[in-house]
């Protein structure tokens, strides 16, 4: 039955009215936050900082790393994993779609980025959130109790057990579905899927362009993600993660 | 409630038993092919040949590009798209599990790679499949009254109507979702559509790379797809496209 679900369904929308075709208002397309929070600058992203920058070899040594050093990354490196993965990079003004590095149906981009972050430079532990527009950070809380809280809700990890809580940072990609069900309606769901996945092959080769790893994470318990980042788990809720940390030489 | 498609419904599989866990064989991780035919080698993939090499590039020009030159692209470009979404770089030998240059849940790779070709160098126009361990392709025939049969499969595109039929070469993933079904039993498709994700980015970024534009495409006549490339559409069925040709200068 599921299998209908990866099929291209479009022809529903001949017979149903999306909520944009019914001139329902367009949700906004970023999170709103509060701006009295101080931010976080990120630092501009320079081509030249780039170790290994030939994407042959990006591509060709692309892994699934779920062991990592000790290290810390750098706001610089951090930077250029959000710049690669969610920063917009303009907008229509008259449309007001957002392009970034991926491309996503309809110029929907229903996700926000939040960040679990154990060993990042000049960074305290805890939850962030990136504002892409902006391209900084914005500290949310400390996570209380870190290692156990992220064990409990990463549990059957293949290969490396608990391997997630060791890594650095967590890329936490939550799912606006409104943002694309306005234009799609029951055909959002796949697209959705889909473009998440491009989101995270970002993160892959540009995390091996800076001798980072990374390893998505498919498996995590819901409820305790949505919680650990205090989302509602019903209009926003997490859909993909990956952890990430350099790599062991 | 397609919403709860979404999300990691992970502790299912505690209350079910997948295939695998019933000592269910695995399905192989390739499809067969007939190999009396006569194939097609692809040349190797050389790093110098790539022009843009710089994956700073790469990530921060990618676009969806729906207009191409008449130029045709060459089979060495064709071999290193191919390279990059789907190659078969090993295989372990005890768990017959493959490595790509894509990640994908549990290592199913439930993808097939059809290619629907116009305007590539010393390939005569038609419908062909990669073969992904031999990096080869397989002729299967040529596509009687194409540029219509493909208009009438891809309907409704935005911006540029008909843009599919004026590419070089359309990339067509199909889906053989038992392989993830194995062992992801009603977990798998969700999995499935974040991965066919990674392997069009690869696509994007690599094709960005040798000067190629291409676009995905979410919205295409299903059964029309299928029936062009010869799938049953319910064990095999296409589950993304996407277009690809010389960018205009």
């Amino acid at each position: 039955m599921n299998r209908e679900f990866l099929k291209a369904n479009f022809k529903i929308l001949d017979d149903i009215k999306t909520d944009k075709q019914k001139g329902l208002p367009a949700p906004p397309f970023i999170k709103e936050y509060d701006e009295k929070k101080d931010l976080i600058e990120l630092p501009s992203v320079k081509k030249e900082d780039i170790i290994k920058y030939n994407i042959y070899d990006c591509l060709n040594d692309r892994r699934s790393v779920r062991k990592y050093s000790e290290e810390y990354i750098t706001l610089n490196e951090l930077s250029y994993l959000l710049w690669s993965t969610q920063e917009i990079q303009s907008i229509n003004k008259y449309t007001k779609t957002a392009f970034r590095r991926v491309p996503s149906g309809g110029a929907s981009h229903p996700f926000e980025t939040y960040l679990i972050i154990n060993r990042v430079e000049n960074l305290e532990d805890g939850i962030y959130r990136y504002l892409p527009l902006e391209h900084k950070l914005m500290y949310m809380y400390k996570l209380e109790d870190a290692k156990r809280k992220i064990d409990e809700a990463t549990p059957k990890q293949p290969f490396v057990p608990n391997f997630v809580s060791k890594s650095a940072v967590i890329f936490a990609w939550s799912c606006i579905p409104y943002r694309a069900e306005h234009k799609f309606d029951v055909t959002a769901h796949k697209k959705i899927l889909i473009d998440v996945g491009h989101v995270c092959q970002n993160l892959y080769i540009s995390s091996e362009s800076i001798e980072c790893g990374t390893c998505a994470i498919g498996i995590y318990d819901q409820v305790l993600v949505d919680k650990m980042l205090g989302l509602d788990g019903e209009n926003e809720f997490i859909i993909y993660m990956a952890a990430l940390g350099k790599k062991i030489e």
